[in-house]
This record gives structure tokens, sequence and C-alpha cells, in this order.
């Protein structure tokens, strides 16, 4: 076993057959950590930005969080109602990609995957340059190696999902409810004291003189900058298969578990974020100021941090269940190249894994590990492919009717109209700070799948057996073709020139060898050495006035295969084996240029015959 | 012709026959230019780099400089007469390398050797850095760019050696004579101030309080530093070959003529640096100064700054004109890449130019172009050189005792002497500053070169035909060996594998095809098509429950061999030809590693039919 492979074994585990393929599935449990924990996560920053954004109308205008949180959460209730039908109509597995594809044809469907793509990339990046930014706010020391940590965080993650879904599952299942049970003890907690009156609740303090005023467009934005709680959500959807059997029953249950939980824990922290008084400021949280006024600066305090950072990482898990899933459907479908439809050894779509996570580096390393610089990039497209899904079932409902149908398309209709509504908002409000660069990537995206999608289809036209007539190799028959002539190319002669010239004897009846004189043969000396140990092959010698090798061949070869039209002629070309690569690099590199040169013609195969030294 | 083709013949032009060789050969005005001015250079910095080291004992200690320079001239009257003697006795060229090797064994010579190839790279990293500080002095808003200016620079003086060596002979000649002409018109004109009594000389500024004891050392140091002036004097007889012929006797004239010029200019500047009170400071050079104080702030001031500039990058181009030539010298005796010793289109060696381009710009990005982080470890592989040569000279004539040989042997022995002490000292007094990394160096490159020598040696003995029976290709009589058996690889059965197996019915008589089968090939399917469209070859199909090709392609090719024992077998790979690079980038590059796993066996054939598109 190479020092390579053992390494890979030591990393990502043994080869699992594919007869166990089956059996790599997720529990509900670890179904709902491994897709979801991009959704919830956004508990930890969704209530903050609302927060953000109304602050700049003063303190006053802090009360307005409540509506918006409230109509997030019904928002939140449609999606989720609709994506539980989805899985119905779609039990193996109904992404956008697959809804919009089917119920709104070709380009709907494509622009669905294109934004989910990049949506998914997106989130490995906001989330593990925002867990990682949590970490460094935490201890200063590590500020400088912001991006070395984001590139580490990324590496153990990618890492653990080559290793195969079900132990990814496993791995990540207890962050995910430890930090589900903190962030509802806190809000417990929260309401107790509430409920007592032995909150501890600050005044607000003085709002600056000059603030904005407070207009629709002012809480529209707040709005649509609290929808990045929603992100995620059409994880699970996606994601049909890798439950447990029956698949489409255990997802959407762990759906409907989703929304109730996330739920409940934004609408608490945003409603304990008005009632403790919480104003967003600098490098704190909102989760860490209300765990500081309910619960004060001790171990538990530190728990629910060290849980919020993990999640934070853990989010970014997520998109390694879904990216690979969505570029196996797409590529399954001749949009994507064909490696990312290959199992891998592991079972999991393993270049799909390593494409998003050095899709996320490079963002990584672009955006130098700077969370506020994505996020404006962040939720264009999860609601373009929001509407895009949700308009598609309307249409589903409207041409099938089956039973029910009418309060199906209502849900659905009302779940798309909202959330292009959220998205043209989103595009709106963010399209400056780099909302741009999603809208021009989706159709540059778009035309790369149509790309590839020709050229598969292209392949598939040449290669086809259709009209081809059906031959028979009866062995021992002479061939149809009687002749088979074979060129040798001579550097010097040597054990490696007879090595080629035994291998050329063997598979041609008609050769000639072709030495080209550079100036430097002594021709007389090569011509009696040739009679020596070659004879019965006639050899060419060619001047080449201007030292060039590879053009005196290729016209010589040319000649040749017009003195023998019809036939397949085989260039051999003697080429020596060095110990090391370096070795290889005091040699002539001319084979290579020669094999390149030569393999622009078709009726012509090249072969070189290996010396091994 | 492909556009890089035609960028190529624009830049380098159109390629010369191997039959104008002789006529690229050098004028003795061109010669001097080309392969002086290094050694002419130098007069721009020797001086200065003498009193740099003696003002530390105050201005009382600028006397010194006068007995130094004198022996500097001294010395370099010693080393010409040394060289002059090496062109006579080498016509062919006589490098320090050839000397050294000759007389005094292998290992003298390849040291000689490296430390000629050092020193030629730290002359043009040197040559370059300096003539950009001087225009970055003169124009302050460059000096950001001070790298960059470097490289682009670097790549001229490339382009115009890749093109060939007479035409870079002309390029050059006229900014070397104009150099040459100004110092004279400068020593000429200070000459007469001071005859004349016009002269206008300052004060010496009163010495710091703490000055250093003016030591023997410290002289020494003084001297060690002057030496530069002696950098680039063996040039000439290193080339002896580009000149026209007879070459030696041009070669010799023209060493002549370089010292008779070097040494009036070298102590022509520093008497007048004496004479005019010069004290070197900061951003201004001895010459600058000297300019300033005979001829004021004028054009002619400016003209000779500028010429100042040109002859130091020029002086880069002495390496170019020597150092590809050292490693012809080297490599046809085995001791570097083959490569090195082959002409290129131009006529020139191409890849010693290219190679020492390389190597420069790798220390100007490294010492960001910054020349007195270079100079310490300058003229140390230069006098290692001298030393070995003049020594080998001794040796030379204490053997052959050809007439006269007495005085000339004490003239190289005094010269060795000489040279040996100057090396010791440089090498004491820069040790720490940097010359240690060449002390380093040299015996690396000793030990790279043996290596390199080893493995041509190891390929010589391997493809030797001795102790080989001669053979014999009789046409049309059937070979030794009766069958020839080969293995076609089946992805799908498409036209491409049709065409595979057309070859194979062409080369070999014994065919067997085989499929793995990755867990989704429909084998009842595929054995009908096959029946259909290729009745009479067998077809193998191999289960690989670990979705592997590679390894049971392998085991299986394995066994069909040991079946076939003493046969070369060929194994046939289709594989299609897309249109364009990024096409290829879509279909699995199974073909690649097929080929890399199966080429490790020796007695095998591994040749791809390739369909095209």
């Amino acid at each position: 076993m190479s020092k390579y492979l053992r390494l890979k074994r030591l990393l990502i585990g043994q080869s699992l057959p594919t007869s166990a393929h089956a059996e790599e599935r997720l529990s509900n449990a670890a179904g709902l950590a491994v897709l979801s924990s991009d959704a919830l996560s956004s508990v930890a920053y969704a209530t903050e930005e609302i927060l953000l954004v109304l602050i700049a109308a003063g303190s006053g205008a802090l009360i307005w969080s409540l509506p918006i949180g409230l109509t997030i959460v019904g928002l939140l209730v449609v999606v989720i109602l609709s994506y539980r039908q989805t899985i119905r109509a779609y039990p193996n597995g109904g992404g956008s990609y697959i809804v919009a594809r089917e119920n709104l044809g070709l380009y709907p469907g494509l622009i669905a995957g294109a934004s989910l793509m990049i949506d998914y990339i997106l989130t490995v990046t906001v989330s593990i340059s925002a867990g990682t930014a949590a970490i460094t706010s935490a201890l200063p020391v590590l500020q400088n190696f912001t991006v070395e940590l984001c590139l580490v965080f990324l590496a153990l993650i990618m890492l653990a999902n080559l290793r195969g879904v079900k132990e990814s599952g496993q791995l990540f299942m207890i962050p995910t409810f430890v930090f589900i049970a903190c962030i509802f003890l806190l809000v417990g907690l929260g309401l107790y004291q509430l409920g007592t009156g032995h909150a501890n609740i600050p005044d607000y303090p003085a709002d600056p003189a000059i603030k904005a005023p407070l207009t629709l467009f002012f809480v529209l934005r707040a709005f649509s900058a609290g929808c990045s709680a929603l992100t995620g959500v059409e994880a699970i959807s996606d994601g049909v298969l890798a439950f447990k059997p029956p698949e489409w029953k255990n997802a959407s249950k762990t759906l409907l578990y989703l929304g109730l939980i996330l739920g409940s824990m934004f609408i608490g922290v945003t409603y304990l974020a008005h009632a403790f008084h919480v104003m967003p400021e600098e490098g704190q949280t909102v989760v860490s100021l209300l765990g500081r006024q309910i619960l004060g600066i001790g171990p538990l305090y530190y728990f629910i941090q060290i849980a919020t950072l993990l999640i934070l990482l853990l989010a970014a898990n997520t998109s390694y269940a879904d990216f690979p899933r969505l570029c196996y459907f797409l590529a399954r479908d001749g949009f994507l190249p064909r490696q990312l439809a290959f199992l891998g050894e592991r079972l999991v779509y393993s270049n799909g894994i390593i494409m998003l996570s050095l899709s996320a580096a490079v963002l990584l390393i672009v955006f130098q590990g700077n969370t506020n610089a994505v996020i404006p990039l962040y939720a264009v497209g999860v609601f373009t492919s929001f509407t895009l899904s949700q308009a598609g079932m309307v249409r589903r409902w409207l041409i099938n009717r089956t039973q029910g149908w009418q309060a199906s398309a209502f849900l659905n209709a009302l779940g798309a109209t909202v959330t292009a509504i959220v998205l043209v908002v989103i595009v709106a409000t963010k399209f400056v700070a780099g909302a741009w660069l999603v809208v021009v990537a989706i159709p540059i995206f778009v035309y790369g799948f149509m790309r590839i999608f020709r050229h598969y289809r292209l392949v598939a036209t040449r290669l086809s057996l259709q009209d081809i007539a059906p031959r028979s190799y009866m062995p021992h028959v002479s061939p149809e073709i009687p002749t088979h002539p074979a060129v040798v190319i001579v550097g010097q002669l040597n054990q490696g020139t007879l090595e080629a010239l035994d291998y050329a004897r063997n598979i041609a009846d008609e050769i000639v060898a072709i030495h080209v004189d550079l100036g430097s043969t002594d021709r007389v000396k090569l011509q009696a050495r040739w009679q020596t140990f070659a004879s019965g092959i006639p050899i060419v010698i060619v001047d080449s006035p201007f030292r060039e090798i590879v053009t005196p061949i290729a016209n010589f070869v040319r000649e040749f295969e017009a003195e023998h039209p019809g036939l397949m002629t085989t260039v051999i070309i003697p080429t020596f084996v060095t110990r090391n690569w370096w070795e290889g690099l005091l040699h002539n590199q001319t084979a290579f240029f020669l094999e390149r040169a030569l393999l622009a013609k078709k009726s012509r195969v090249v072969t070189r015959v290996r010396y091994y030294l």
C-alpha cells in the first residue's frame, strides 16, 4: 500500500462496497442534525439583523421587530407547509431544481439549480466565517490567523463528509441538540424571569440626534434582513433520499419538527430581545447579550456561546449534505460534469464535496473570512429557488387537480407571492452591496449548464451505433485490411530502439524507420550499425537544416500515410523510463512533443514502446 | 501559423539554418561590447567600494586608494597576461572550467564551473539591480516599481539574446563605446583642470569623533572591495569561439584592449577621486560626484549618467554571452542536462539563456532588486575560478615545459597566489554578510553535477548494444514470436469501441475485450449488442463491488499476461478526443489513470486508439 493510499485510508476510512449503499441512511434525529443545522443556526443572527436595520430609526422603532418576527414565522409556516407537499409529491427528492424543471420548464429549473448551488457555497462561506469570527472575538490573539482558521475548519468538515453521510450524522448530532436545548433553556429562563418580575431590564439609551424616518421601505428592509432565518429550510426536501425508508414520510416529519423548533426559537429570541431592551452592539451578538442579562457571565453563558459557535460551523455541513446531491441531479441530467454523479469510495458524492470545499475556500480567501462582506450576497439564491419551486407547485396543482388541490394551490401561491416580494426587496436593498454579483452569476451558471448539456448530447450522437453496420471479428480469419504499416522513430540505435523494432515486427508487416539528422549524425556509422543490428528494416535519414525534429518526422509520416491510403498507420516512439522524476528532466522531451504533433491526424495510432532502465 | 508561433517569430525572428552558424561571429569591437561590458562597467562602482571602506578610518585614510588602485591595476595586468596565454593554449575556448579540469582534475574543474555559473547569475542580478537603482534614484516616482522594472529589463535583455549573438553585439556596441568615450572625456577634462589650476576642489569635511584604526586587515578589505573591478575579465577567454576566425588571435587582441581600456579608466577615476577630494555619499556614485565637480550639472553630466546606467544594464549581457556557453561545455561533458547543449532556432543556446534569466529573476524577486543585499555574494565565485584556472596553467607549464615556460609559469603562479589571497580576504570579510551562501552553494552544485553525470553514464550502459545479438528483420518472413495478444478496454459499446476493435484486429491475432461493471451495467443488453456489433471477439465482464475501474483491469491484464508468457501484450484503451480543452474536463479521466497504472509493467505496450468527435 502506497504512502498516499495509507494516508487516505486513515483520513476517510476503508472503501465501502456498493451493496452497503442502502444502509447508509439517516435516522430522523440525525437527518435533522445533518440537514437543518443551517436553518437552526440562523437563530444566532436573524433577530440581530432585524434590530440592526430598525435601530437606525431610533429605539422606538425596535417595537416593529415583533410584527416583523411574527410575519417571518408566518412565512416560515407557509414555506414549511409548501415543502411538505413537495416532499409527498416527490418522494425521491424534490429540490427546487427538480420541481421547477418538471413544472415550469428547462430554464426555470436551471435558474433554481444555479441559485441553490450559489447559496450552498455561500452558506459554507458565511457559516465558517461567522463561527471563526466568534472564536477570534473570544480569543483576539487568533485574529491574525482568521483565514487560516477558516480553512482548517473547512478542511475538517470536508473530511468528515468524505468519510460518509452516516458518520457525519452521528458526529454532528450532539452539538445541534445541545444548541437547541441551550436556546430553549435561555428562552424558558427569560420568560420565567419576566413572569416573576425578577428580570434585569435596562432602560434604552438616548437616541442620537439624527435618526432615519420609519418608512414602509424601511420596515420591508428589516423584514428582508430577518428573512435570513429561512435559509436552509429547503435542504430536507432536496435530501429526502438520505432518510431511512419510508424516506418521504420521515423527511416530511423531520421538516415539521424543524419548523416547530426553528419557529419557537426565533420568535422566543425576538420577543425576549424586545422585552429585555436588547440594543445590537459592536462585537456582541443578540444571543450573547440576552445570555448576559438572563444568566449573567458564568459557566452557562460560556456554554451557550460555545454551542452557538459549534452550530454555526455545523451549518456549513448542511450544504455538504445537499450541494453534492444537487450536483448529482444536475450531472445525471447532463448539465454538470459526469464525475459529479459518481459515488466515491465511502458512498458519498466525493467530487461534489471537493468542489464545494474548493469554491468556499476561494471565497474565504477572497473575502478574507469577513462575514459582513459575504452577507449581502446571501439569501438571493435561496429566495429565487423558493419562488420558482412554489410557483412550480402551483402549476402542478392547476394541471393535476388531485383531491383538495384548491387549498394546496392557494398555500403555494401565497408562498410564491410572498417569497417573490421578499426576493425583490432583498435584491433592491442589497444590490449595490453585493447582491448584483449573484444576479450576474446565475445567468452565467445557466449558460454553463447549457454548454455542458450540448456537449454531452453531441458526444452521444457521434458515438451512437445507429446506422453503423455490425462487424464480425471471426478468429483466425484474415482481416479485411491486408496490410498494417508502421513507422519507427529512431533517435539513436540502442537497446530501446531494438525493443521498439521487435514490437513493430509483432504488430505490423510493413515497417520503415526514420532518423532525423540534426547535423551531428555520423551517417556512415549509423548505416553500418543498422545493417549489423537491424537488417531487413529500411531506415530513412532525413536532413534537418533548422535543427527541428518534430516537423520533418510529421512530414515523413504524412507522406508515408499518403502512400498507404485507407490504412491505419502505427507510429512507434521508443522512449525510456527513468527511475525518478528528476532523471526524466535530464532527457529531451522530444517524445512528448512528437506525440502531440502526430496525434493531430485521425487515421493514425501513436504508441510509445518503453524501455526500462 | 499559430498565434504563439507568430508572436515567437516577431520577438526572436526567423529560424536560422545550422549552415549559417559560422557567419554568426563577432568583430573585435562587437566582441569587446558583448563580452566586456561587465568588466568595463565595474569602473562605475569599484573606486567607490574602495573609498567606502577607507572612509570609516577618516578622510586621511583615503590616500590609501592610490596604492590600492595601483595594486589592483597590477593584478589586472597579471590576470590579463595569464588569460592571454590561456587563450593561445585553448583556441577553442578555455574558460576556467576547461583549464582547471584538464590540468587539475575533475573536481577542481567542477568547482570552477560551479563558481562561474553562480557568478554569472549574480552578475545579471547585480548589474540589473544597480542599473535600475540608478534610474529610480533619478526618477523617485519609479521606486515602488523597482522589482517590476528589474524584471522588464531582464526580459528585454533575454529577448535580445534569444534573437542571436550577432544582433545583440550590434545592439550593444553603441552604449559601450559611448560609455568608454564619456569616461575618457571626464578623466581628460579633470586632468586638464588640475594641470591648468582651474579645478574646483572642496576641503574634506571634518572627520567624525570615532573612527576605525587603519590596520593592515582594513587596507586588505579595501583592496578586496576594489577587486570587483576584475569581475568579468575572464569572459573573453571563455568565449573565444564567438570571435571571427582566427578566433584565438582576435580574442587575445580584444582581451589586451580590454585590459588597457579598463586599467586606464579605473586608475584615472581613482586618481581624480583622490585629487578632487571626493567623499562617497548616500545616493550619489563617485562617477556622478566627479561629473558634478568637473562638468557642473549640465547636459554633459546627464549624458554621462545615462551612459553609466546603460553600461550597467549591458554588463548583465556579458553573462548572457558566457553563461550559456559554459552550460554547453558542462552539458557536453554530461554534468548538466543535455538540453543545454542544443542550439536554438537562432543558433544560440536558448535553454541556457532561459535558465540564466529564470535564476536571475528569482534572485531579483528574493532580494527585491536591492544591489547592496547581493554585493556580498559577488566576486567569491570569480576569484575561485581565477585561482583554479591560473593554478591549472602553472601545472600545464610544469608538465609541458614548452619554450619560455619559466616566465609564463612565474606569471601564472604570481596570479594564482595573488588571486588566492584576494579570495581568502573576500570570503573572510564578506562571509557573514552573505558570502557563506556561495561557499555553501558551490559544493551543492558540484554534487548535482556528479549526480547528473552518473545518471547519463548509467543510461549509456543500459542502452549499449555491447554484447547484444544482432537481429535480422527480413521482410515477409514470419517473426520468431508467432502470436501477438491484445486486450481492449471497453467502457461502453460505441463507435469509438468499434474503432479500437478494428485496430486490435489489425495488429493482434488473439484479442479479448474487458468491461468493468460498476453496478450500473445492463449485462444482458451489453452481451446482446456485443453479439450484434462485435461478434467473434470474446468479452469478459468483471464485477467491481467497490466501484473501482483501474484495479480490476490491472488484475485482469496481469492474469492474461501470465497465460501468455514471453509475449508482448498490447493493451488498447479507446479514448475520444474533444474539440476543446474544457470539453475534455467533462469526461472521466479514467484513461489517464489506467494508462499510468498499466505502464508499471515492462512486457506491455499501452496504446490509446483515439476517436475524434
